[in-house]
């Protein structure tokens, strides 16, 4: 079975074109890696860069990335809405297929070794690839941003991961780390009452005592006149998405109100379904890496 | 999205290994294809092959190895259980993924005509492909056997679709089709009467009325004294495995059993389960094309 790992890059970039391009073409041009998508944003002034390949090749493409990222972008002359503290700001590692969250967090030190290397830039390990509980969240690594980070470093517990306590003079420094697939799942109501969705957003995400992995909000969509609870999944082989809509169901029920429908955005991975099947087709002994076929593509 | 399809021939050689090496090396020796499994029966002296790959990859695999079984299995002295009437017997294509029934069918064609000029051997359209109602049937072609098939072939209704109306004198003719993906599904019931699994196994099944595509049988599990309902989907895209699950489980209901569990044998493709998870989710305007991560790996 092959292994498939997801990379999403975020670069300090969203407005000159020409540079955003050289960066993506270093993706481009590695053997064994997909680009699946990239987008710019010009008030962020910053893009975002998405491809998937075997774990080995994900890295190389993502090396030749920053290392491109470091030598064409320039923080002491970046100015945008999103924080940022490096050329390439952050690099998350995804695992999607044939690869566990421990081996992804094995490659992703290899990466960030490369990186603080070939690209010169300190590295933070960051999510799943934390050394340390105040490196989990990208946000608390950042907070300074690049015009701060000199003086960061210095301090006791900010020492980088990999490089030293000295930045990138006009790159600045990277985060690296393994994070879950993200899935995100909006489940639709039999009720235009917004209060009732955010009622049970409340009850089902963790922030608030809720599901593990689950972050949710009560919204209304306008054109369609129903509320929605609008949730983001940070870990679906964690907590699946079946759990979270059953335990919706079961909430609405108090207030006569029942699922007309549900969406998934964007991209998934096979296996959230797939979890999702087997619970409701009540599968024994399901394996889905040796019983889906597709695994057996090489 | 890669295109896969996948491809089962039968050989009529269960016995000499040699042989069936040197017919499933040709699968072996074809780029973009991957050898799932081989497996020879020596009552039946027949051996079943299984590889999938991209579709030219799989046709010029298997047109290979219908020329080395053509060369190397003399029918006139092949003796065996099971009925065959040629060298390579059956050559079955599966679309998998990001292909039709329609493009497969035509692929069958283009598979057919190579197999007859490169192999030497007539051959016969069926099931998917088939030119005409009575050709559907893969017992209804081979019917007459080896040893019948010189005649039958001269008769009105039996010209080959490619090759006319003179076998292989040593390796017969051969059928080529497109089918679609069996999966192998069988649901547990609550009760140790296997009078009720076989009652629900007649109300599901096509030929006794029930749903199309639906080969069902009530049997008994002596080991953990259940009744089981063991069913063959034949087109998971025309009748999908949630509707009998459905269908048993509504059933089941009137003589107060229900369903304790279910179980796929070997494999599956990710398609029939994603449609459940579909369904049981509601998921509203779901691409699997588009929005399963995996089909983008190249």
């Amino acid at each position: 079975m092959e292994r498939i790992v997801e990379c999403v890059p975020n670069i300090s970039e969203g407005r000159r074109k020409e540079v955003v391009e050289a960066v993506v073409n270093e993706v481009r041009s590695t053997a064994n890696v997909t680009l699946l998508d990239y987008s710019s944003d010009e008030s962020h002034n910053r893009s975002v860069i998405t491809f998937i390949g075997e774990p080995e090749s994900v890295v190389e493409a993502a090396v030749k990335l920053a290392k491109k990222a470091a030598e064409l972008i320039d923080l002491t002359r970046h100015t945008g809405e999103h924080p940022r503290m490096g050329a390439v700001d952050v690099i998350p590692l995804i695992p999607i297929r044939g690869i566990s969250k421990e081996e992804t967090v094995e490659l992703s030190k290899k990466l960030a070794e490369r990186v603080c290397e070939e690209a010169g830039m300190p590295v933070f390990l960051y999510e799943e690839s934390a050394s340390a509980p105040n490196r989990v969240n990208l946000a608390s690594i950042r907070k300074g941003q690049f015009e701060g980070m000199a003086q960061k470093v210095l301090e006791p517990e900010w020492e980088p991961d990999f490089g030293g306590r000295r930045i990138n003079p006009t790159a600045g420094v990277a985060a690296v780390g393994c994070r879950m697939p993200l899935v995100a799942f909006n489940i639709n109501l039999s009720t235009d009452d917004v209060s009732i969705a955010s009622r049970i957003a409340k009850i089902i995400r963790r922030s608030s005592g809720g599901l593990d992995c689950v972050k949710a909000l009560g919204i209304m969509l306008e054109e369609r006149n129903i509320a929605q609870v609008s949730i983001n999944m940070t870990d679906f082989t964690r907590t699946p998405l079946y759990r979270v809509l059953e335990m919706v169901r079961f909430e609405a029920a108090r207030y006569g109100v029942h699922v007309i429908g549900t969406e998934i955005i964007g991209l998934t991975p096979m296996r959230a379904l797939v979890d999702c099947a087997e619970y409701y087709l009540q599968i024994e002994n399901f394996s889905a890496d040796k019983q889906v076929l597709e695994n057996y593509i090489q």
